[in-house]
């Protein structure tokens, strides 16, 4: 009984599947799908992304909220904009708090004295200009700092040691930036002066990873700093002696009390011919950290969506939804420009029928992961199928969040397709001074290119509502 | 007649060749062929020779002519010698210039104002604490900048941004280095008030590679720098756009006129057992540059002869001739050590009877190339024989120098043997910050410091004269 019933249960499912399936319409005509064959042998043949990028970290460089370089970026992704055939382009002004980085400067004092290659955390606070002298406490995680007794700490510089693992998702990142992010308020509520960590990178290069973190309401804000994977490795080996570790460290950062900076949301339009008011969302943020040239975080992503827009204003007619291109101000900073964005169109969400965003760097895109309604699953399986022979495969889940930015836009109800590459190599770059345009393969580039402009034809041009 | 003349004189070389190996009497005996492949095996198990690199790394550092690294250096160096159970251990004077390095700071200033990585060439004049604000002016290579009309860059900077290429023997290393040794003085002939350059390396960090350079008695003492990879690339980017580029510069290295340094060479020996006075010669260079931590550049050489030492101080007996490390004083501010060297034992260069030195990194050996009398080649087939199924070929010349240092104990008449290792690497990391511990692989520094004890073994214990 118990079985007969499991297996009526299974053949209506199937049932229920295949006519799911059939009497689905299919969300492309067949003069559609020529057409989005001929964009994406575009996309491929074409260097525009190469050529954006490059334009970008060659003509302006790194851009931290507020900085000249972003208002430098401001301008020129607005002028690219208006260059590349869209029909709408305007700002959205966003504020956030004043942070300068000045200089880093680390030094073991003992057991043996060495230099080392430092860099302040994104919002620390300076150690004054004098700096700290400090014994040292290693800890190999977060989680064993966490241990440590109130008060142990007192008068201490606290060392975090955790090594992130390569991984082609990057998945140990979540990890590993628990440090960055709340590291230095664990270290302070125990009494430490100072945080210092192992940078959260994979490589073995002597550039160190900045990114942001943040205090807590309630312990004392210090200043923190990441080392270098082989300045990480020295201070271990120090430690190894089994003596006393001392060190120097001094930061002249400055978050000087309720002074702000000014940046924007960059946005720009290719208006939909029978649906204007329906948007499709492709996004990457302008800013950068202060550091390299922003190429791979997220210059390259800038470029991308510039140039899907640009390939789908190069066809004959305008899709019948409109593509909103949003390059986000201040995402390094806190997301404050998707904060912005979200609380601008709050009223207008709903209009936003599906969005993917670009911030996980200069990898070939591998995999595609829907976070759409179970209904228009088979739009998204034709669409798979497009982007198959690129070496795209469908992820089996339907529980996807836009990456960065737009993941705030997810939340807010937007249904979202993410598209992932291989991030094997990004944390090599993170936001480090080697995030410079060297980095970029073209026929990556170009590739993933093609992946966001046949998306974006896809979705402006199907009917299809991804909602449901 | 012709003819059969041409058939005789053939078949009477092959027959004195056939005649002359049968003739020659094997370098080493069974027994000694056998001690030397428990020598081997016992070689291939030990991380001395990473144990001591990172001894060195972890608690001296780097290590320029006369600074407190070196200092520490010749401690550590003379310390380890006598732990190891070397039979003597001495230090010799070196004496050199005095150099400091200071700071470097480096800016496009238009027509895209940004910040790039520069680093002062060893030796090169400091800009003034106000550094130099100047037009650029671009050549691909030294050759071009030699094309240059005399007066031509006068007021104006020169970049020369030929890159350098990847090859396993470092084959574009001498196109490469021109510009670095000579380039500030080519340029100073036609005006310039300064050199640039792209670095002489095949990375692309953002870490550029310092190195010696030199200036003619004729031309004036401009200052000379070298931009890393990526810097080089997006100076070369803005030019691109046909406007004209201006560059800041600021060097404050220091060559306080007449004033010198301190340095030694640190040498211990295994006093061989029936010829204590013919010395085989195995070294490296424990001087580096004032950046990374000296590891691969020659911290790994280092390590490499004092575990090879140790490995033959550990067997029964000593060995019949003498084996020497020699750890040379000053070799990358222009081989000062192996000058004072070869001076102070200039009497006694005919009992050098055979050496080598490591100074090419971090690559396993795949080569070795004698440059001995002709008589003694058979013998050196021995050894490439017991060294063959590690991977390491003879070459087919006799003409091997000795690297480095050891190249003008060779000019004096000692024989040789040079080994090859992967040196596709090797410039990656060259000169720069990146050159730290963790590039060494523990694998391949065990399988070239088995290369080098076989090597002292071989040559200590046969009775071979190299010379003939």
């Amino acid at each position: 009984m118990f079985k007969h019933s499991i297996t009526s249960i299974f053949i209506s499912f199937i049932l229920s599947f295949i006519c799911a399936f059939h009497l689905h319409a299919n969300a492309l005509s067949e003069g559609e799908l020529a057409q989005i064959k001929r964009l994406k042998k575009t996309a491929l043949n074409s260097d525009l992304s190469y050529q954006l990028v490059e334009s970008l970290t060659t003509e302006v460089g790194h851009r931290l909220m507020g900085s000249e370089g972003d208002k430098k970026a401001i301008k020129w992704a607005t002028l690219k904009m208006k260059e590349l055939g869209f029909d709408k382009v305007w700002t959205e002004d966003v504020t956030g708090p004043k942070w300068t980085r000045g200089e880093a400067t680390g030094r073991i004092i003992s057991p043996f004295p060495q230099p080392v290659v430092v860099i302040a955390l994104g919002g620390s606070v300076g150690t004054g200009k004098a700096g700290i002298t400090a014994p040292v406490e290693h800890f190999k995680t977060l989680a064993d700092l966490k241990k440590a007794p109130k008060g142990s700490l007192t008068g201490k510089i606290a060392f975090v040691s955790y090594q992130m693992k390569r991984h082609i998702a990057g998945n140990d990142y979540g990890t590993a930036v628990g440090t960055r992010v709340d590291g230095a308020s664990v270290a302070a509520e125990k009494g430490a002066v100072a945080l210092i960590m192992r940078s959260v990178g994979t490589d073995n290069n002597r550039s160190a990873h900045t990114g942001s973190m943040r205090y807590d309401d309630v312990a004392k804000k210090i200043p923190a700093a990441a080392l270098s994977n082989p300045d990480a490795d020295l201070l271990v080996n120090q430690f190894s002696r089994g003596k006393p570790v001392n060190f120097y460290l001094k930061i002249t950062s400055n978050n000087p009390k309720g002074e702000t900076v000014k940046s924007a949301n960059v946005i720009g339009e290719i208006t939909g011919s029978e649906f204007p008011d329906e948007i499709v969302a492709i996004g990457a943020h302008l800013d950068s950290w202060d550091v390299g040239t922003g190429a791979i975080d997220d210059g390259l992503g800038v470029a991308m969506v510039l140039a899907s827009a640009h390939n789908i204003a190069q066809l004959p007619t305008r899709p019948k939804k409109t593509l909103r291109v949003i390059l986000f101000a201040a995402e390094e900073v806190g997301l404050l420009g998707a904060k912005a964005y979200v609380k601008q169109h709050k009223d207008n969400m709903t209009h936003h029928v599906i969005g993917a965003e670009w911030d996980f760097g200069l990898g070939r895109i591998y995999k595609m992961t829907p976070g759409v309604g179970a209904s228009s699953l088979n739009a998204i399986r034709e669409l798979a199928q497009i982007l198959a022979p690129m070496g795209v495969a469908l992820a089996p889940m339907n529980n996807a969040r836009a990456q960065s930015d737009m993941s705030l836009l997810s939340d807010a109800g937007m249904p979202s397709v993410n598209f992932s590459p291989d991030g094997s190599k990004y944390f090599d770059y993170h936001h480090t001074e080697n995030d410079t345009f060297d980095k970029i393969d073209p026929q990556d580039l170009k590739q993933n290119t093609a992946v966001y402009t046949v998306f974006s034809y896809f979705a402006t041009q199907s009917t299809i509502n991804f909602r449901e």
